[in-house]
């Protein structure tokens, strides 16, 4: 079997408002799907109140252990807007007022709104750090190290991280199959287990799913060789036939 | 002002399948909201593979700093579910077969299906711990120390959270006021810093939002003082007028 490259990745996401029940995180599944697709293997995710020393913690933890971090939130100009702060601090670097995200905030707000003390907040930037465009409200975000600092509104986020894409480097793309059936879980649970000892280079996950009172489960099969990718799924479709079950093979995501 | 009791939480939420993007949590937002309820305050969650030395890392770290624990994930009948076995190791324990749970188990599966020894692995407890009803599906859930380990399944977990709710000893319920407007968050930022430094007491919060091309942002104020909350709103009311937007104040949540 070929090399494979492992490039992992965890995500922060930053907000009070998250922990709170207020706002339902919708970053967590697009990056995700994203990394996925770069072939990034998102190993963690952390959510972390907007308090200094959280950030910096989940962060510094994060980031000596994964390829790439992203985090994201709190990079507005209110008062609980304490990421970047956070971030310059966990990588010991002054936070100072960048020329370049300045110019960028004057352009965008000039004749439309005041660029006031509290926007030009969202000029400060750790030393060092390359900006990351947002093609939706100016104010950027940031990469500093293996760090990629983001803003939390989703729309904002997604535009952010479509232009610091071609920035990533992927490994090998990891591929997946699912296959479902109408089989509880525990009767299709000894021959998935053996199915697993003789393909341990593919990750078996089984997940059912509890839908107008009949469980059902569905199988995903992840790995790196879509040939032996295939010879799992066949496997797997005789044993949930030999099971009594009708295994259907989900197609999977357009890319 | 009276004492008040702070009672802390964090989740760990276990599962390949949140950090692949296959599937979108809905346990967090569910128990934020049910906790806060209780006035306990949730400080961090955590998301973490099916990994065994992953789990254990999590949750020890969130047992020693936090009041309680919560876990979804991971107690299923499958190869994949070693969350029991993690909690066993983290706290030092045996896993060991529950005479209690393989009753419950006996009594469901009664006259369906076989109890095979895959979903008897569902019985599999740490030692010393208490079982956590499961009224949808039976096998149980389990309270060991301040770590309470819950299914993955929504509609489950929900239900186990029910049953053990009353075991739960809340503190000092924070209470919280929404006030929204159609301000850009930028122009509103000055006078809601200076309102942040008049109520230290209270946890002032701007969340904006960005829909239909529009941005405009919601204020939300947290604490345990209603009177305090109601004299700030009103502060925030008359800064929003002032600068001239129209504010709405949004319904607490009925509970």
């Amino acid at each position: 079997m070929a090399e494979t490259a492992v490039v992992t990745a965890a995500l922060v996401l930053i907000g009070n408002e998250l922990l709170s029940g207020r706002t339902k995180d919708a970053n967590l599944p697009f990056l995700a799907d994203r990394l996925n697709a770069l072939g990034i293997q998102l190993r963690e995710a952390r959510i972390v109140p907007d308090v200094e020393e959280e950030i910096i913690a989940a962060v510094d933890a994060c980031r000596n252990r994964y390829d790439y971090v992203f985090t994201t939130g709190g990079i507005g100009p209110t008062h609980d807007d304490i990421t970047a702060g956070s971030i310059a601090k966990a990588f010991g670097v002054a936070l100072e007022r960048n020329a370049e995200a300045v110019r960028r905030l004057e352009a965008h707000y000039a004749g439309r709104m005041e660029l006031n003390e509290a926007r030009l907040r969202m000029a400060m930037i750790p030393a060092g750090a390359t900006l990351i465009d947002n093609p939706v409200s100016a104010a950027p975000g940031f990469q500093i190290g293996n760090v990629f600092v983001m803003a939390g509104v989703p729309a904002i986020m997604q535009a952010m991280f479509d232009g610091i894409a071609s920035r990533l480097v992927g490994g090998t793309p990891i591929q997946s199959r699912t296959v479902s059936c109408g089989l509880p879980e525990g009767t299709l649970a000894a021959g998935l287990g053996a199915l697993q000892e003789r393909y341990p280079d593919i990750s078996i996950g089984s997940y059912p799913h509890f839908r107008a009172g009949a469980f059902g489960v569905a199988i995903v099969l992840r790995g790196v060789d879509a040939g032996r990718l295939d010879t799992a799924v066949e496997e797997l479709c005789d044993l949930m036939r030999n099971l009594g079950g009708t295994p259907v093979i989900e197609s999977p995501p357009e890319r």
